[in-house]
């Protein structure tokens, strides 16, 4: 399935070399001018190639919206973003020369779907997550009216740790102004310096990503199987690689 | 909500003057070699312009698959046809304008949403049938492989009836040949003249369509709420203008 | 799926000669003083022995409320309702001599299950209706508080109609006046005939069932799949032996 | 919302002093027949007063089955459990006098509902979970067919860990040999101590539950949105006073 959420409802669609990927946004509230520029800024954020840390794949991403608004305002209708996919290069995945790499999700696809997109991402590529991003930058603007402000940053790279003390003063601009998007100068220093140590050994490393919501609204979510945390933790364990959740702040 | 199905999903998006409409298709089987050219075909049967007694609006109606295949086989993952809208004329439309015509959904849309598409249909616009008749041109390919065939016939235009003794040699083919869809040469004549007579006079009429479905397997739809009339009533009734059902042929 | 309903949601339970049959009803609101008389009335009303035109089957049908209320108040958990089967005679009914009768459920549950109640109903029993009827009883408490008033009747017979003109005046203290439901004495009158000289000769009739809904608030429903029409219709012919519905009151 | 699963689905009843806790199974297979014998067995596994470092309360937690069963085999219906609740002292709990208890949900629920139920855990009771054991048991049933094998145990009390050695030999039957379900000697033993020491100051402590899956078929879960992660650490985090969740054995 490719559609979550209750009653704001997203439906991602698109793979690594496919024409577009995209998503329709379904009970997006009407009559509301949407901000597309903070759209434009979450997908800039999201970009590869930003640093010589992350994959280099080159792509504008800009999207184009295909229904749901009129001047600016959204209707009550589904709303369709499309981006391109313009670094595709289908010369370099042969599906018959298709050997699955250890730990990806090549393997799973082949086995469950009996076919495997020629390119080595397919729809397990992490250009799945511009439809999120786009439907969570949709859903901030919604958010913001209640003060809602959600930020996150990179808090652990291999044994590298950032203290969460930052908690309290941390922002998306500071965080932004990290190329590991780790809010301190020297961790984040250190933390480069490893990544790209791994890098020239062919390796990687796994990391965490730490999230702050303040003015959070209370009572939130279902009391039984739709806990606030039981739907953060879904959407979270749904992004490729992502292996573990925590909630709160209190560790032992 | 603009998604429908179970496990085969469609979600359709899309206004009447949008840069688009179309579908997202979930859990179509993988691995499956598509006929396109049969999604073309039935989009061609759904197109306006036809004839003098439709709509006469001029679209090409061609499609653009934006994800879920490659090189004409299904990979599993969500399918996204984009249909461009292409005869747009803002300029016929004027929101500020908009006086809500009667017995149409536009004083409803403007209601419930608070905005109204400049455009007199909006996402009410039978376009949005588009992404419906993708959805099931793709599911008709697998139903073929079961022998399941289903045809859909105008079988009365105001107090003119054709008798449902057609229903044994009915085939799609036989439908096409006539303007009005009623496959039989004198009916489809008086019900054409009918329709002419009233168009000329500013007036339109209603009907009814008859549908015959052959090699239904036993056992299909759930006992209680998902019974398959259920499900089938809830589709039809989800058409534009569409305000009832019978299952079965017989009648007292 | 035995479940109905987007946000109150109704999930049904129980066979004709299982202990209980019964309902879940879930996101009813919360705080709420619930007429537990409200929904006693509405279960006499659907119980069958009223009268020789009906089954004879005897059932006090009174039920337990196991979950979601206290004092009187509805907690915003599931409410859950049983309803004890008592008039089972096991001995009717013996699975290994099972003949599936004619125009009856009986054989799909066989072809689809691989196992069918051997009591000649099941799951598909009209006591199924139960859990819904209690559903039916809550939701219409909250929608008293909104002033919509809902009525359904019995219109036709065999052959036997009653003109809708009644549509204006007609009350649920009207209906609930004659044996066939059908709230007018002379049509009435005929409508039992009718069924008792068919019923002697071992046979049995259709008929149709109007409601008239008013005060219905604008815009409720949804703009594409979900519309109103389609919700009703929907779960009109979930119910046994329902194979029509037209909505609105214009006929041609 | 009080239902869980996509095909196979639980729905959920009960609060900690209503009449009954249980849950409605739809979609289990049919014409298989139950064990309810092994059901029984994991409802004494999850049942309080066990020891002297449980909560105290007792209950027999015996099950009926209202519904959905014959001669004990499936019949494709819905399939209800009702588990009465019978330590249940009103008089322990007045409403008008609900303080509510710090770092309990009681405040979250009259917050949002306006009512809470008198006794301190309502629906945010554990005993809500028998409706999940008795789901599992059920599910087990299925999974043993294709030789899944799954068993938990704890892994951590406060700082108190055990090694993940045990993966590999750990059985369900060596587990509930302890009382903390820690299936080593040693650290059981230190593990008991500790919560004693913090339960004679009036305090407790947090754990670690780790959780084998033997056999696991490939290619469970959907690839974006319902993966297997995604799945299981929704339904874990649903579980009250669970706060995280990791996959996999690899640290760093």
């Amino acid at each position: 399935m490719s559609t979550f959420g209750n009653i704001f409802k997203i439906t991602t669609f698109g793979e690594s070399h496919s024409k577009a990927v995209g998503v329709v946004v379904d009970n997006f509230p009407s009559n509301f001018a949407i901000d597309f520029d903070a759209i434009q800024t979450q997908l800039n954020r999201r970009k590869p190639g930003q640093s010589d840390i992350t994959t280099p794949r080159s792509e504008s991403d800009t999207f184009t919206v295909l229904s749901g608004t009129e001047n600016g305002k959204s209707l009550g209708s589904p709303i369709c973003f499309m981006v391109p996919n313009q670094d595709t290069k289908p010369e370099d995945y042969k599906q018959h020369e298709l050997i699955p790499r250890p730990s990806h999700a090549d393997f799973t696809y082949l086995w469950k779907y009996g076919i495997h997109a020629a390119s080595g991402g397919g729809r397990s590529s992490a250009r799945e997550t511009i439809g999120r991003v786009i439907g969570g930058a949709l859903a901030e603007q919604i958010l913001k009216l209640h003060k809602v402000e959600i930020i996150a940053y990179v808090s652990q790279v291999g044994n590298i740790k950032l203290d969460d003390s930052i908690n309290k003063t941390v922002s998306r601009d500071l965080v932004d102004k990290f190329k590991t998007r780790c809010p301190d100068e020297a961790t984040d220093k250190q933390m480069e310096e490893l990544i790209l140590d791994l890098k020239n050994k062919g390796d990687s490393v796994g990391g965490k990503v730490s999230c702050v919501i303040r003015n959070c609204p209370r009572g939130l979510g279902e009391p039984v199987f739709n806990k606030l945390e039981a739907e953060l933790v879904r959407a979270m364990l749904s992004i490729p690689a992502t292996k573990g959740f925590e909630f709160g702040s209190g560790n032992f």
